[in-house]
């Protein structure tokens, strides 16, 4: 069975993503910035923030995080994304997730313009990908297939399942799988005989976060399985969806937890935030 | 086998949308008001707009077409879209296709206010069906969806499979079937061996504008068939994507074509406008 870790598509990635920001800077004569808006102090959000920070600056990216108190009202931060939306100098923003319970997400969905929404949360960026607009891919769901694509699987005219339905991942990696040309069946806790419609997957995407769901009946032999889940077992063990163990003696490839992809989300987030600087430079071009 | 016919659906919903309609003049103090965009002389196109115009003022909303030679400049028409998407007074604005070869297609989708899009093509309409936020359902796909509605089918947990892909009512269709909590699969033209994947449909919805493609061998006994497709055949008949006859000894209900999902369309646009008078009558309440 073969590991799919993201360490090495990481590894060969960077070096590569830190010329073409380099080449990006030569043409826009500025580093490429990416603005991180966070609210509050929740402990995991502390730390996923300076990863980001610590990444993009690794690459030569302009990287700043606008901090916000827990009881800031939510207009103020609005009105800072506005300024973020009309700084030229600005190519992506990002509000870090979870906001404190005043905030309404509907609202906040719509603040950064999609032009700069790097983390393809706005509707219009989710509409763009579905109708194949140009926008920004999703960074996990994108993350995904591009692991994929680094092993050497092609997705086409095969069967990919997909169980779980959030907005951040189900539901966009299905698009995705759509538009290259896989046949997708969606399943999710509605789903009667989970495992008939599972067993039936080439490619098999878990997004549920359910620890340890999914079990060697509920995979095909010979299918590549990719988990997104992250939670916590009993023994306080980082695990993903997948009986990790279970189903590597019947799946011929499967991504691990951690090392799988996790790291992939970030990456895209900085591969977006490039994608952006690039075509405002374009868009200057043509006025 | 029962006949899916749109007729008695639309005789009986036309009396409750027209009473919806008197009773949104009685709130909003102006009738709901729709504006349909039309540029060329497409004969097609002409007799469809008609036809909007005529059932609009049927049920007492404001129709009117604003009509532009096929020589215009886009422009031109993009300046007369945004007047109207600045009119307090117009409620809903479709622009109807084909436009000429000199419109953009990617351009013309952000034209209209996603508040205004009656007809859900804006990107924006789209990620937000896809996100389950308010904005406006497909007229097509939502159509689907009423009819098995009025006739009492439920597709939650069901098997639902979707064979086709356009913007316009695959995707889309696949999006609301999943809200609806049915697993879905979704086919295309690169699905390998079709039938293998229909057959296990509890509910088959086709739209890929391949007249009787669908036979019997693509349907599991007792399922529920939706035809979206219309295209002539070799005889000059209007048929569907299904072989009627051949399917009908087999599935459990049907609906024909013509009489079948198409009248459904243009009842959806008129409720999505009606639905639109009724919110900027809220929003200006909450002002």
């Amino acid at each position: 069975m073969k590991r799919l870790e993201s360490r090495p598509y990481r590894d060969s990635f960077l070096p590569t993503l830190k010329a073409q920001v380099a080449d990006c800077i030569r043409t826009i004569g500025r580093r490429p910035a990416l603005r991180v808006v966070i609210v509050g102090e929740d402990p995991a959000s502390q730390i996923y923030v300076a990863h980001k920070e610590k990444l993009a600056a690794e690459i030569g990216m302009d990287s700043l995080t606008v901090r916000f108190p827990s009881n800031v009202p939510s207009s103020t931060v609005r009105d800072a994304v506005a300024e973020l939306n009309s700084d030229p100098n600005v190519d992506g923003i990002l509000i870090q997730r979870p906001l404190p319970k005043h905030f309404r997400e509907e609202d906040v969905l719509l603040w950064i313009l999609p032009a700069k929404d790097v983390d393809a949360f706005h509707p219009e960026t989710v509409g763009r990908m579905v109708l194949g607009l140009e926008g920004f891919t999703p960074c996990t769901p994108g993350g995904c297939l591009k692991l994929l694509d680094f092993y050497g699987y092609d997705v086409r005219g095969k069967i990919a399942c997909v169980v779980g339905r959030s907005s951040i991942v189900g539901k966009p990696l299905a698009a995705l799988l759509l538009a290259r040309d896989a046949t997708v069946l969606h399943c999710h806790s509605q789903t009667n005989d989970l495992a008939s419609m599972t067993r039936q997957a080439d490619f098999l995407f878990v997004a549920i976060g359910k620890g340890e769901f999914i079990r060697k009946e509920h995979v095909k032999p010979g299918a590549v399985v990719v988990d997104v889940g992250v939670s916590r077992n009993e023994d306080g063990k980082i695990v993903g969806d997948v009986a990790y163990e279970e189903v590597s003696e019947i799946a011929a490839a499967l991504t691990p937890v951690p090392g799988g992809i996790g790291p992939m989300t970030i990456l895209g987030l900085l591969e977006n935030t490039l994608t952006s600087a690039r075509r405002s430079a374009e868009n200057r071009e043509k006025k």
